[in-house]
């Protein structure tokens, strides 16, 4: 007998960087019946990625009632998301509703707009880093930080660095068990010193 | 001004896996105006994968005339797959006329099925091996590898070993200048030795 699975909406926008959402979700998806994914957008159907490669949204964030899991990438498209309260309203009702809110590289950004992370400790994409910051001045920005984990957000670093919060995340829903065994399934070898960060521009 | 792009072909199918199409497009992706990506499948259209997440194939891999890189994700599909002689055929002529073809997880099952493996140095998904083997008698399979090279071959373990693989492969095609600022620009840390494989089942 299974218990209620997890319920994580992936939030996807023109422009979405294609690792930071794949990579978290690959993860989460080897739980099985543990989750059930639900990908949203704007609009459900078609979206094009940063790299053109184009994916499908299944549902109107509008349409999500709520979700246990929001998770929200980056990418350039950022740059004209945060100037979207429509989409910025939207991560801030299903966020509201969700036991643990994640991004991954820029993704941050559209939480910062959202008004979800004031006074949170949060990271982002190195090579974006100051525009992030400027665009979330009450957020408490880590700049040397694989992931950052403050209360129910998770928010990694650039773009690869998701799969290893996507673990962390996974260790905090399930068990550490539960995670190593996704990592083993993945063969993923996994950066778990959320503070240790080659990429940091100091 | 810009020499030709190299052109990258993904071939996906239902139950293609996630991270094994996406680690390397994203590596690949990062190298901008020097590559042209494109996702083919049987039809062109919605394509779900192992993780009921769905993508767009751009074209029918029929009208692909000829391709620098192909690329075949794994993914549990691959069982299907392995008794398509449409698929494994159009595998063939593509990778004949590819400089270099590559495979993650179980896609090597497909490359082997058709006929392109045969006597070459292969690696693939530890915990589907022995099935994999079954189905390529005459391939040379290595248990205990990261990623095999082996001529125009580069085939990767399991999921995540794409991402090792596809900067080996940038390397090969550009320069390991180019690999590595494509591993900064995703902050990945690239498990650079090929033979270094702490999954492999002894």
């Amino acid at each position: 007998m299974h218990s209620t699975p997890t319920e994580i909406t992936a939030v996807i926008f023109p422009g979405f960087e294609l690792l930071d959402l794949y990579g978290p979700l690959e993860l989460l998806g080897l739980l099985g019946d543990r989750v059930k994914i639900s990908v949203a957008a704007e609009q459900p159907g078609i979206v094009e990625s940063s790299l053109k490669v184009r994916s499908v949204a299944d549902i109107a964030i509008s349409e999500v009632a709520r979700t246990d899991i929001l998770l929200v990438p980056g990418g350039r498209g950022t740059r004209t998301e945060i100037s979207n309260p429509s989409l910025l309203s939207q991560l801030q009702r299903l966020s509201q509703s969700a036991k643990y809110t994640a991004s991954v590289c820029t993704g941050s950004v559209l939480l910062a707009k959202a008004g979800l992370l004031d006074g949170v400790k949060a990271t982002s994409n190195k090579r974006a880093f100051d525009w992030v910051v400027s665009q979330g001045p009450k957020v408490h920005w880590i700049r040397t930080a694989r992931w950052v984990e403050d209360g129910k957000f998770f928010t990694a670093s650039g773009i690869s660095a998701g799969i290893d919060m996507a673990l962390a995340l996974i260790g905090r829903l399930f068990s550490p068990e539960i995670r190593d065994e996704a990592a083993t399934r993945a063969e993923y070898i996994w950066n778990r010193e959320s503070t240790n960060d080659p990429f940091a521009v100091v």
